[in-house]
């Protein structure tokens, strides 16, 4: 057995079963190794960026690593923007990066580059491997570190996956959460039984259905409000499951939100920053008055660590009642008339199926989705954890290849999209069910809305760097030649219309809401 | 005056008058400096690869740098594997990428990444910017690294854009070449004159006309060979010029045209290595026992080094006679049939006009173009420098933008297209006289080559990865969509015609090449 066939059979062991894949020269074993050791299925992307997102949607849907499969230096560099996301969504995350043989690096051939360092601006665990005999233990050890919610990047030379190798027995990843702490726990709940005005606000896994559970107990005990950050890598919600409310993007509105606390529990999050540094406006959201416990660290079980603080509270009753889970789903009404930003997510809201996966790149144009959302049937939710644009349809990608008999729908931005547009084609290829709404506004509005902000009147080229046309990008035709069928649309019924046709039709499809 | 706009007023006075952009909230004080200050125009790219793509085509066209305005550690990474590839072209560039307010960084907020690990990788010159003061200083230091051919980076915090600065007056850059070292030179004239077989291999600014004028009284006076490295970044050539021959891609017929040399002169070039390690294949083509001797340095003007050689072996006489350079052009006919890789160079080379500009991504198909090309009316030439793919539609972008009056022809692999597709929309945008011919073998044909050479037979998993279709990729709809009128030919006779339509109409055009 040569090393890349003990790579994938340590991969396939370890519960590993799908590589997002652009592979050169330099990975050819590892592909040749996935038709002799069954298990791992390899799908193709059109560029590195869609592999990343990808593995970032699959791994926040599922919590658990895909493999990703990267050419040297610069097939990795155009992965880093995706990873940069899933490593602030706290991703589990396995890339797998072809090197030059160990020989031929020092020869300084055109593809040479410092991987080590590109890795090590996303990875939270990464190393180069030394030999075969050492193959199979990085691949699990990187494994095991996947599994604390970070990406693990692990560097092959080309040679050692050729090199054969005589036992070919893999090691399995170990793992353990570090011990609940307990100061912490009942330092937090001293702080809700105070009686003030106090939020618990939760993020990681705490917004998992079991940490959510654990949440509404928390604050049907003390009164406490349920927060988030403001682009949560995923949650569920809907009917059923308690709201939980995101701080707002823009410093003015969040400082207003948090400013009514007196007291925060930070579980499984850290404090919140604004997202821009603003002249004359604070980096941290919340004052030097307002009294912070944090619970949970990224090694910690967060799920255990928020059961314990809710058993520590219990005895003080449900004295807050249930009125903030709503069990019988509701919807809005669908809207009619000219598309606007607004109507086009109440005409979603109005017909999203139940348990449909939301991935939310709409940025400027769905302000209000997330509040008319609420209450609908559960579903799952991601967001743009860390900001960089490019990550919704590659993440749609990976979640449809997670979650095959959930729809996914990618409510998507026009210039974010434009990014990765390539993920459509393994959409078509892979016949995912993924529905791409794609809000078209012709501009990256949010630089617009950040001139207004500061009060400034752009000049016609600081517009020019704002505007998406001319020319006008025609999405039909750009979709279909990705081979996903596609409509543009201008009004609410016709949105509609083509939302459920889109939903009833397997495979992927795509429509232009043209705001 | 603002930070920003003392540093833009120093990229004007340093004769910086394009950048190529995709800006963000941290770089939108210098956005708006394009307007307050004259003299730069700002083009807008969908995604950042092809920003730094462009300002790799411009450079290498024009010897001296355009700017790139990039946004953070995510958009720097987007653009990383083209700054690969014009690093390894030693293309002069100037990269702007903004920073969180210093005092923010600390915070940690969602997009703040080590932008100076991602910038080491490709940057010859690197800085971040501490002070407004300094601004300019640091500006012009950086203009005046990319004089020497390399890629300079500076890292601009917002505070620092935002920042009022009482003395506007500019830095401006200073350069120097070292001065030419008369011993390597006297070393390459002794190694050349001993008549023994030898080659003198070129490469940087050598391959320019001034350049190649030097090489061929060198060729002249001792009977030499021209050669140079296997993807030159650029180089001038055609009827008037000599014909200089490109190291083959794969190692057996490297070895095989090199082996017939006793000695080379390797002038403002590192002696060639294969391109990937292959297992009982040295890295280095050459061996020991052919003599090598260097001449010019990166910092030393090769131009300069090739004259003084010349002059060092002037009084050998033109022993050597004219009949290497042809004077009058030469095209073959035009060819006939189905199209064939062979057959789409044959069709270009027939109707290429004067002063193109080729744009080389074409792979495995354009085997033949280079050869049958070399006494072609003159023209100019980039190649894939560094290896990485997607450099090609952004390279022709900025050389289209350098060069407005000379026709842009990119000839180039659907699979490498795909990477940076999102040019096609700043060519429309821009109106650029850009023919793109994409040679639609649909699949990445260099892993089908490796593997045959290997004498493997993939699996279905491995052809999976190597084949580009299903879906056939439609290249006439995208190319739509993005604004650039398309067609789709597959005989020889379709593509003639359509080439000559596509040269003689002003703007863009796409002709997809089903080979």
């Amino acid at each position: 057995m040569n090393g890349a066939e003990l790579l994938v059979k340590t991969a396939v062991a370890a519960g590993i079963h799908v590589c997002f894949a652009n592979a050169g020269t330099t990975e050819l074993p590892i592909t040749i190794a996935f038709d002799s050791i069954p298990g791992i299925r390899p799908i193709l992307a059109l560029f590195e960026g869609v592999c990343t997102g990808a593995a970032d949607g699959y791994g926040r849907m599922l919590d658990k690593p895909a493999m990703n499969l990267l050419h040297l230096g610069p097939g990795f560099a155009n992965g880093i923007a995706n990873l940069h996301n899933a490593r602030r969504a706290h991703t589990p995350i396995l890339n797998v990066i072809g090197e030059h043989a160990t020989w031929h690096r020092p020869a300084d051939a055109p593809l040479t580059m410092d991987i080590e360092a590109l890795v090590g601006t996303v990875s939270g665990w990464q190393r180069t491997n030394k030999s075969v005999e050492s193959l199979s233990r990085d691949m699990a050890d990187a494994i095991s570190a996947t599994f604390y919610g970070q990406i693990a990047s692990l560097i092959v030379p080309q040679n050692h996956q050729w090199a054969e190798h005589n036992d070919d027995t893999v090691s399995l990843p170990g793992f353990l959460f570090d011990p609940v702490e307990h100061d912490s726990i009942e330092a937090a709940a001293q702080l809700l039984r105070t009686g003030k005005k106090a939020a618990l606000m939760i993020g990681g896994r705490a917004l998992r259905t079991r940490g959510l559970q654990a949440a509404v107990r928390i604050k049907r005990a003390t009164g406490c409000d349920l927060l988030t950050g403001t682009f949560p890598g995923y949650m569920e919600r809907g009917a059923g499951l308690p709201p939980v409310s995101r701080i707002p993007y823009f410093p003015e509105q969040a400082t207003s939100m948090l400013s009514q606390y007196q007291g925060i529990v930070l579980a499984g999050i850290k404090a919140p920053v604004t997202f821009f540094g603003y002249q004359g406006i604070d980096s941290q959201v919340l004052t030097e008055y307002q009294q912070t416990v944090h619970i949970g660290t990224g090694r910690q079980n967060i799920i255990e660590v928020l059961e314990g603080l809710a058993d520590a509270l219990g005895m003080l009753g449900n004295s807050h009642g249930r009125e903030d889970v709503v069990t019988e789903p509701q919807r809005p009404q669908l809207p009619q008339g000219a598309l606007t930003a607004e109507k086009a997510c109440l005409t979603l809201a109005a017909l999203q199926p139940e348990h449909a996966i939301i991935v939310d790149e709409g940025l400027t144009s769905v302000f209000s989705y997330y509040s008319l959302t609420a209450a609908l049937p559960p579903h799952s939710l991601m967001t743009i954890a860390g900001g960089s644009i490019g990550y919704g349809m590659p993440c749609a990608v990976g979640a449809a290849i997670a979650c095959p008999d959930r729809p996914v729908i990618n409510l998507q931005a026009d210039g974010s999209a434009m990014y990765t547009v390539q993920a459509l084609w393994t959409e078509a290829r892979e016949g995912l069910n993924v529905t791409t709404l794609i809000c078209s506004n012709r501009s990256y509005n949010i630089l617009k809305l950040e001139l207004q902000r500061a009060g400034i009147e752009p000049g016609p080229k600081a517009l020019s760097l704002a505007e998406l046309r001319p020319p006008v990008i025609d999405w039909v035709s750009i979709a279909r030649g990705f081979g996903v069928p596609a409509v543009s649309v201008s009004t609410a019924e016709g949105l509609a219309h083509a939302l459920k046709k889109a939903l009833e039709e397997p495979g992927p499809h795509l429509i232009e809401m043209v705001l």
